[in-house]
């Protein structure tokens, strides 16, 4: 079988922990992937390489096309940047696509029947990072919004509640406030919203939808939001859904894909064997998707909800008394 | 008994009723309050007033000191500027404090335990309302953060805690990415936190944090924020509390201060009788506090729970069946 080659960073704090759960798994799957590992994170940026990553390193990742990374931590203190936002930015991948589902009851949920994704904008808005002093006393930062980006992202969201068979499309801004800024998006929200008639559409203004989101995240099909709202809605999502841990995230581009886990690196954990490997898991079944290998997907997910559900996984997975390795591979080897 | 004399601004949609049913129950309840009624809203910006105030009007509400204010609808479309907005602006009301309380089991919730304020920052952020076309592709909008606004915000939050018997101020920014704007409301965070030692204090990144709130809400008590994150995280909490047609909120400055509720002009059920008055009111009971009118405040307040206990208000209060006036009213003064 041909092989696909793809790019691996392992990253900080229970990043190597959780990427080798997630790489044996897919092994085991028998998911034709070769891999090229590309250093990332702490280990760079203390050799004084401000962006967390090797020059080198953007090579590879374009040669490969797709990149699996763990979470990093990027340092305290000025000139530091975040390497999650310089990789959405320099490869391009506008559309950062987040899907939380209820897991209940194997995962404890007030919200057993929530099944919704969120479709962030990826490269605008705050995230351009231009902040500047203004008098000795006042700081400013800019939000951008672009047409090309806000059509982009919006055309994306309808294309895909197309591909997945979903009904409804939810645009959230504040544009009883930022009426040019926010206000832009929603228009082109509604212009791209009529080309779809076989998609329903709303719209909802970010303080009361994301307090809906919060209370009744039932009612939510695909939402489609600016950057850092989205940032927002879906760490939210994804713990009322059971765990900011089970939640996995594709940023996608034009050529180019990367895939990820939802939550940081939890240092405070790392290195322990108690992480839960899931959101990169699930992240990583993106990726297969991506790839055009959506069987193989298709067995990892099922066996890690068998995994889920033989009660091997409780809420809290991966907890003590139950090591890591073991159990995972176990459960997920057996059921493949 | 000394009269105190506020100013009184009906507003829009349900504004009307649920001021009146307000107005109704402070009387009932011996509040010794005079009014000065002025018109804003619909009918001012339908005059050609895109403020939606009349200029005479400010010399009421600067005369009075506090302003009792209903929901006002901001009309679509460009010229026209959020009431809300320019009062909190006009009168220099720096903080907006929200607290959210369950009132279960009268009113269903998922959080029994949760009782919490926000205090957000009323003036600064996004909120300056700052926008221009960069490029004919291009809108930004500019997000604004002084030293002065946020030692004095922040200030507030942990005076605010010492004087009501909190514990623990949180902090949420997200100075991961936005380093120097977020970044100075988190420093001065820690650099005013330091004085306050009998108070604890944490801080947490945005999405994180509201991603907990929205879960957990039970675990929070203070929480000092930006402008636009305490807007979001403010209706997360009034909605999971039980509904956000139960939450006040209190705008203060240093001389001036301006009472609302957290919900909207909700157009769509305006002129039927089934608003539910509980916001408006919650906020004329902190409006009493505010006063020096503490007790009468604890009537209203014991009357409303009472009036909750007794199931005559259940989870959708003043719904169908039930007449407005009738209950509320009758139920409120009995208990006064
Ligand atoms: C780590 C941080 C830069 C990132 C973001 O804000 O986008 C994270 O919160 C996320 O949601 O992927
Ligand atoms: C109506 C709107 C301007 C206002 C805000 O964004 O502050 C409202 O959402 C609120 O929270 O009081």
């Amino acid at each position: 079988m041909q092989q696909k080659r793809i790019t691996v960073a392992y990253g900080d704090g229970i990043g190597p922990e959780i990427m080798e759960a997630t790489l044996e798994i897919l092994q085991a799957a028998g998911a034709p992937l070769a891999y090229d590992v590309i250093e990332v994170g702490e280990s760079v940026y203390r050799r004084g390489i401000l962006s967390g990553i090797p020059p080198e390193a953007w090579d590879v990742i374009r040669a490969n096309k797709v990149l699996l990374k763990g979470p990093i931590t990027t340092p305290q203190g000025g000139g530091y940047k975040s390497l999650n936002v310089t990789i959405r930015k320099a490869l391009g991948l506008f559309a950062n696509v987040r899907q939380t589902k209820s897991y209940a009851p194997f995962v404890a949920s007030f919200h057993p029947g929530m099944d919704l994704v969120i479709i962030r904008e990826n490269e605008e808005d705050l995230y351009a990072g231009i902040e500047y002093q203004q008098t000795p006393e006042a700081i400013e930062a800019l939000k951008l919004v672009s047409r090309p980006g806000t059509e982009r992202i919006i055309r994306f969201a309808f294309e895909y509640a197309r591909a997945y068979g979903r009904r409804k499309v939810t645009c959230m801004t504040k544009d009883n406030i930022l009426k040019h800024t926010d206000g832009l998006f929603h228009r082109i929200f509604n212009e791209v919203a009529a080309e779809y008639p076989d998609i329903a559409s709303d719209h909802q203004i970010i303080d009361i939808g994301a307090a809906r989101l919060a209370a009744q995240p039932e009612r939510f099909d695909v939402i489609v939001t600016l950057n850092l709202y989205g940032d927002i809605l879906s760490d939210i999502a994804a713990q009322i859904a059971g765990s900011v841990g089970l939640a996995g995230s594709a940023n996608v581009g034009m050529e180019m894909a990367m895939f990820e886990a939802v939550h940081g690196s939890a240092p405070d954990i790392a290195g322990k064997g108690v992480a839960n490997p899931s959101g990169l898991l699930v992240a990583a079944t993106q990726m297969l998707v991506h790839l055009g290998e959506a069987e193989v997907a298709t067995t990892i997910m099922n066996a890690w909800l068998t995994t889920l559900e033989d009660g091997i996984h409780t809420a809290d997975i991966y907890r003590e008394g139950l090591s890591r390795r073991e159990v995972g591979t176990e459960g997920f080897t057996q059921a493949v």
